[in-house]
């Protein structure tokens, strides 16, 4: 048997919630709250299933539901997005990722990534048959560098995948760093895939530059976000994607054929708590307090705090702690100190090791604070 | 915008579920119950979001799930599967039939699947790359042709579909045919992908011939079933697949960049209502009786019976009710008679017609008798 993805191995966030649980330690290593979602959402979806709303809802996700989001993504991004023809409803963001490659992506075509970027995006390409261009990010500060990538577009490149707020990094893409992908990509054909499912966590008043706004970006876009992430529910599985109707055409055809469709329940659920604009517009005080809380427990610690722009997630240099590399550093701070970390180079294609380390602070203030604690006996 | 996929469009059962709904036809068309599921199954899911079990499960499966599936085809087929390394729950069973092609189907790759056949099969081997290798069931009867079946493997045989119970023909394999298969695919190294989504629905005292069951079968084979068929819940979107440790660990680098993970609360519940099997067991002798009641309605009729061995479709020959071709058929069918129905020519490559169009019969007992009193008016 020949492997399709010889260069994949379990991701690593599997591997250190495994680690984690094992160690009994505290998980701030994957991307998930550890605190309860509201009550109301889940007696939404209950009345849902008791109102019998169990069978196949349809493919591109129920109505209500895709209205409610055309009726954000015009409120705070104002643009129209038609709920019949340009929203679907997906089983979360990670499929709605793949999918949007396969419907788009020949074999050969050639797809830029900037590195640092989430797992998934290489081996989707590659499933796809596509080539993966690596552009990175700048070095320290992770922000996009558009001499490179200007430099990777060639008549080949059939998309670019973006991540704003950005994980692994937390930072956040500003206006101007849109409008200059924009006009990068203005002469091209070139689509764009643009993962936004920390869209409601950014911080310090700023407000999320979604590729929405754009339009030069929104004509060619695939903008993928995530109501896990939003509605503290990562375990639901439910997402969506807004594109203009013939991109979403072609994804509907490959949707169609992998999940077919996604919970009914949840979806109506959704619909009814999404009318009232509060949790999602709350979520990024609610996340920057957080932050805050965080960040101060290790500012008179060893760790160097990295900027934090979205994003629930914290990054942190670590060589004045040990000169462990970044993967070893994870292993041994998850067993020998309680504390359980994701490495950055886990986020690139060539192990590139900065001895940086990522802190979900999706947590509870006990957590945190139990999790500062060992931090700081270290620190 | 050049499409990956330019043959598909909107599937049948969408197209045929909104035309019967326009029209206010009784919809015995695409495959769903229109009767409620166990509410103890939805308690369960209650009780599990209640509990907090809302964020991310593990990338296969919650473990008693697992574990659960693991007894019933240990107990069902006599087959020891390792519910850690060789059972994954999914995202629906369409979702694990893509998620297999595309683990081990490589760009040129050869995959047979047995026509008439259900209608992401072809598009999931496309999308993989693969060419597709149709050999037709026996026309008539819809059993395996092995002379042809023979015929179609070459030495870029990767993999080969079947189904049973099949949709839509609702013939179930043999022991025997089983065995014949087994014996063809002995010398090869061509991998099985067995979709078995009907298991629980097989009448007249028959018991599934499971690939499980087989062992030079279950070697090769990716078997795929779905719960929401078996439990009357096909909008939770959640099924599994078994197999041999070596697949199951391609199809899980797969897995974890298409959906990750699965819906965590219904896993559990499905995990704690496994726990009783009576309620598969007696799905075969449910379902029995709704044929039953089904075909005796259409006896008398001008509509032609096919055999019915299991799942919960009915076929029928419509060339002594009028002319049309099936599409046309079942478009009048739902306009102008008011049942909806799904026409067998969807389910081949070159829309070979036979007039023979489908029903379901997985519908409450005055969904049926109004059918039939519609079908009867004109039959
Ligand atoms: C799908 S598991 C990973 C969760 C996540 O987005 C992260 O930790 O980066
Ligand atoms: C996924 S919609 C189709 C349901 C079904 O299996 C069928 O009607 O054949």
């Amino acid at each position: 048997l020949i492997s399709r993805l010889p260069n994949v191995g379990t991701t690593i966030f599997t591997v250190m919630s495994a680690l984690a649980s094992e160690k009994n330690a505290v998980n701030l290593g994957q991307g998930f709250p550890d605190f309860a979602c509201d009550p109301q959402l889940v007696d939404a979806v209950t009345h849902a299933m008791q109102q019998g709303l169990n069978q196949y809802p349809p493919m591109a996700g129920v109505p209500v539901l895709r209205e409610a989001v055309a009726t954000k993504l015009k409120a705070l991004y104002a643009r129209d997005y038609s709920a019949a023809s340009e929203i679907t409803i997906t089983a979360g963001a990670t499929q709605a990722i793949l999918t949007s490659i396969l419907a788009v992506v020949h074999p050969g075509d050639e797809v830029i990534v900037l590195e640092p970027c989430y797992d998934s995006y290489v081996p989707n390409i590659e499933l796809a048959g596509g080539v993966v261009v690596r552009v990175p990010l700048k070095p320290g500060t992770f922000r996009p560098d558009f001499e490179r990538i200007a430099a990777a577009l060639t008549p080949r490149t059939r998309a670019i995948l973006i991540n704003s707020p950005h994980n692994p990094s937390g930072t956040t893409w500003t206006a101007q760093e849109m409008q200059q992908l924009e006009a990068l990509l203005a002469p091209t054909d070139v689509l764009l895939i643009s993962d936004e499912v920390y869209e409601h966590m950014v911080f310090d008043g700023q407000v999320h530059q979604s590729a929405a706004r754009f339009a030069g970006l929104a004509e060619r876009a695939f903008v993928i976000s995530s109501f896990g992430k939003t509605y503290h529910v990562t375990g639901w599985k439910v997402g969506y994607v807004a594109a203009p109707a013939a991109l979403m055409a072609e994804f509907r055809k490959v949707h169609q054929f992998n999940v077919f469709t996604v919970n009914t329940p949840v979806q109506y659920a959704l619909a009814h708590y999404m009318a009232d604009p509060a949790p999602y517009l709350g979520l990024s005080d609610f996340y920057q307090q957080k932050r805050d809380l965080f960040r101060a427990g290790l500012a008179n610690t060893r760790f160097k705090l990295l900027p934090c722009e979205g994003t629930y997630f914290q990054s942190v240099e670590t060589s004045a702690i040990n000169d462990l590399p970044e993967a070893d550093f994870c292993k041994w701070l998850t067993s020998e100190v309680g504390v359980a970390a994701i490495p950055l180079s886990a986020f690139y294609g060539d192990g590139f090791d900065q001895r940086v380390v990522r802190f979900c602070f999706a947590k509870k203030t006990e957590t945190l604070e139990l999790a500062l604690e060992k931090l700081q006996a270290i620190g």
